[in-house]
């Protein structure tokens, strides 16, 4: 697994950055963490938010709207169904979950050394998701295209700490909203081949983006045994509090019997989904997360599920989203480590921020966000690079400054190195006190791989820096993502599979009417 | 406890602030953490660790140079002097430490109200220390002056959740050398009632610190049981890698001698000062603060000290220092954890980057060191609120963004709450699925406490915010720290004890010529 082959060129800030990491180790497909999870919350306190959500499911129930065959499942499986509500016997939806879904699974790429492992003490960064609006320091604010839509997953390609393509990386206004999904998911495989998401907005925009997915893994999912490889995970959000809509149920219908994972997620804002007390969101969570996942298990019991929770604050004066702030930190742990008592793989986080620019507020907001997420032990983290503006925007330097914080993820997953050089006692047995290190044998041995090099930060004298232009981080990213555009080359594709794919995709467009969203 | 009390006046962006808190429960003079310290490394690797420092104590020792006092007390103790190099036989330096240093102390502030708890499960956060440079957005950089100095006294003393006043929290280059101790610490004296740091850059100039209190705390340090009370925790910096230097021997002895705390700080810029891996780095800490702390209970059984940690790692390419980078962090929890098995307070962490800016770079390296340092339960943290550059510039953006997230820290330091409020099981009981929270009961009793409230993150519409200037967070930190100083009220100090400060000072003053460093 070469650095070349995760997609790094040579030019400018990304080669010189390709040329460094040539001799250092390959960058692993996705983060192996050897640290704990740190466990903020006590096991008879999660306990009881256990007992709580129970209490939801069992007195208040879920909401399965517009969706009747959803309530038949239901009924079968022994809840109890008044009209769209569904309430649960104790520990049923949990009993459904634990009796089928996998703890773990592989998510495979069309390049199989980009294959994932989500669950266990694994974690997988993909980008932001769902902005409608894209930010450059060039160009400001502006809606996102198709072009910005390639540009990302490009982006997301080429960076050696992301794992994952992502799904809605941008909202290409400029396509119809009943079509973009077909060109976002051709983007995915013609401009990646890292695993990548599906479409969630109708039923049948799922199915496209399975069939397109069985053309580009060569006309079949099934392996040997005959089972459909998982080759999509794709987002599955609740209509929280306490719902999940026929548009939901739907594509995580299509996407269970089919054997692609969903990632069943709960969306709070708290204190305007969910009251504004942590182990109060944590609870509606599980509940909205454990109706979800049961749901698919319904469906066809061992199909993937992720327990999903996106959690933020608001603020009280004026209602608006925040972000990196403590109270989501909070639930992060707590969710995470509900899911690892329930025993399937958890997402959450991200790299979240409500500032308008890649300035300092959007860097401790994310910051505040994703080492939480990584100590949490987070599975799957969608929103990595780029997110801004609440979701709103994505970001091209804000992308570019997430994805050197990521790498930062990477190492400290590593955690301590207590190899016999990790410990250096030789280093200290050849080394008088009040000289330096820099010649040691053990210092040479080490320091190409010794410590992180950030791709954005500027750690020159103050003199150096202003005859550099006096930058910015930003300034920085800005120039790094058109390096890194300006040297893209794509994955190979076969030229059959591409028409087939084209070929689909234009049958399907002329198929039907323009919407306009 | 008030917040009135804790300094913060009407007028401005700190005005609607302290508005705003009155009905919020009053700020506590330090973090009392209900979270557990997160436990990176496992205990068997600590104990090797602490087997690789006895190592280096015993087979290349340290040297204590030109303090012959030092070694006459080393070989008294039982440890081999061979010319300035001191070594140590096994658990020897340990065995000084836990004998007799506490585990907790309390620093007695000039208002009791603010007395801090240091050790345990208590983190106090202290502000910025020894940068020659400031930097503001109007100005840039410049040399560091008394009004400077005075200036970040005032921030920290409104700061609500900046517990100590610290010590040099910039260098005031404008007085000279050998006389500017006694205007830092009277600035301290008289324009902060919070808890301080003495100077160290003298043996005597530590005993004017210790006079100067003397007078601030009424003419007499001692209880009511004839003990000195510790009034300072002042900075003692190893000269790493393995030297104690005179100067800095000297200031611990007369602190030591009259029970004033030492913050024994090893300051490792690892792959210089030490070997490149961090376990290399956590021996050789753990090596030189025993010795130095040892050192310090030699001079006075149970003096208190502070086991500090000071380590960034280097740019392998330029040889800078870096920050905010995982490599760091990974030493900060092992450390951290040495500490506790030792059983002494720990000093390390803060807010820090090698930013010439409060960008995004200065956000993302801050935020990266300072969860962290609360993540591992460090005591005492300085340089928490306004450091840049490496250490060489003070920011005044940076000091009002950084404080902002030492609020953060305090909300997330409270952990989860799992009272009958905080379950909040009724509100779910009241409520129908689909609708929102805003409304209910649980949320007006909680929306005015519920979330962290940034002083600092904007976090309205892009449309708002656009109408509101298209501000950057350090444009909003430079509206801020203008109000806090324009709204600055000092507090209360005795007319004849301001006297007797002014007098001690100008007669020190008089008896020696300026030195200009």
């Amino acid at each position: 697994m070469s650095e070349e082959r995760r997609g790094r060129r040579s030019g400018g800030r990304a080669g010189r950055a390709a040329t460094r990491a040539s001799s250092a180790p390959p960058v692993p497909a996705y983060l192996q963490r050897l640290i704990k999870p740190y466990e903020l919350v006590m096991d008879e306190q999660l306990a009881q938010i256990e007992h709580n959500a129970d209490t939801i499911l069992e007195q208040v129930g879920i909401e399965f709207r517009d969706y009747p065959t959803a309530l038949e499942r239901w009924k079968q499986a022994g809840a109890e169904v008044d009209g769209t509500r569904v309430r649960f016997p104790r520990g049923l939806c949990r009993k459904i979950v634990q009796d089928s879904a996998p703890r773990q699974y592989t998510q495979h790429a069309r390049n199989p050394a980009n294959n994932v492992e989500i669950g266990g003490n694994n974690t997988v960064f993909a980008p932001n998701y769902g902005s409608p609006f894209v930010f450059d320091q060039d160009n400001g604010r502006r809606y996102a295209t198709i072009a910005d839509f390639e540009n990302v997953v490009k982006l997301a390609y080429m960076a050696p700490h992301i794992h994952h393509s992502g799904g809605t990386v941008c909202e290409p206004v400029d396509i119809p909203v009943n079509k973009r999904h077909l060109d976002m998911v051709y983007a995915h495989l013609k401009y990646s081949d890292k695993a990548f998401m599906g479409s969630v907005t109708a039923g049948e925009r799922a199915a496209d983006s399975i069939e397109l997915a069985r053309i580009a893994f060569g006309g079949d999912l099934r392996d040997e045994s005959g089972v459909e490889r998982t080759v999509m995970s794709s987002l599955i959000n609740a209509s929280s509090p306490l719902v999940w809509d026929d548009t939901m149920l739907a594509a995580a219908e299509t996407y269970a019997a089919a054997n692609q994972a969903c990632i069943i997620s709960p969306f709070i804002l708290s204190g305007a989904m969910a009251p504004t007390t942590a182990a109060a969101v944590a609870a509606q969570t599980l509940a909205e997360a454990l109706g979800g996942m049961a749901f698919c298990q319904l469906v066809r019991p061992g199909a993937p599920v992720i327990f999903g929770s996106f959690a933020s604050s608001m603020s009280m004066a004026t209602g608006a989203p925040t972000f990196g702030t403590p109270e989501p930190a909070i639930v992060l742990y707590t969710v995470a480590a509900l899911a690892r008592r329930l025993g399937v793989p958890f997402r959450s986080g991200g790299s979240l921020t409500a500032s308008k620019l890649p300035d300092a507020q959007a860097a401790y907001e994310s910051a505040s966000t994703i080492i939480p997420t990584v100590m949490a032990g987070v599975n799957f983290v969608l929103h990595s690079a780029g997110w801004m503006e609440g979701g709103l925007a994505f970001g091209y330097e804000k992308f570019m400054m997430d994805a050197d914080q990521l790498g930062m993820m990477m190492k400290l997953g590593q955690g301590l190195d207590m190899s016999e050089n990790g410990q250096g006692v030789d280093a200290f047995l050849e080394h008088t006190p009040g000289e330096h290190f820099l010649g040691t044998a053990h210092t040479f041995a080490n320091f190409e791989t010794a410590f992180y090099r950030s791709t954005i930060a500027d750690n020159s004298s103050f003199e150096q820096w202003t005859e550099d232009g006096a930058t910015t981080a930003a300034d920085r990213a800005n120039t790094a993502w058109k390096e890194a555009l300006a040297s893209y080359v794509p994955p190979a594709l076969d030229d059959a599979i591409d028409a087939e794919l084209l070929d689909f995709i234009g049958r399907r467009k002329s198929g039907m009417p323009d919407e306009i969203g």
